[in-house]
């Protein structure tokens, strides 16, 4: 089984790498862009095959490990291998 | 608009993240990880309304700046705001 994880920043908490990439496109003269924001997209690919016990594990991964949950979200999508 | 952007190594190019997100996922005890790969995921928020418009200065955004594609794919995804 497949999981996606994205991690990103909570809403309201400062992205400074998000803002130095909007800057840089500016720079390089892309207009219209009102706001960046950088998180983690990871692809972990599981021998189980069960979604429910899979998607358990995942959220464990994430909340020990993945992501910091203070100021971080996390969303899981699986998908059979 | 609002895009979203997952930037991902192509396959075959080794992610020294990833692995190196896997061994710490198993020496904390989770086992049954076959590999895990490690992205890059963005979100912009756009002033540009026309979907094709704004889906081609992101493609132009993606190959001059967030996207390596030497060793990288990118993947757009548009949402009406």
């Amino acid at each position: 089984m497949k999981a996606r994880v994205h991690i990103t920043l909570k809403s309201g908490v400062l992205d400074p790498q998000g803002r130095a990439v909007r800057n840089a496109l500016t720079s390089l003269g892309f207009d219209g862009i009102d706001d960046v924001r950088q998180g983690k997209y990871l692809e972990l690919d599981l021998t189980e095959s069960d979604a429910e016990r899979a998607r358990a594990a995942v959220e464990s991964m994430c909340a020990r490990l993945l992501a910091n949950t203070v100021i971080e979200d996390y969303q899981i999508e699986l998908e059979e291998a």
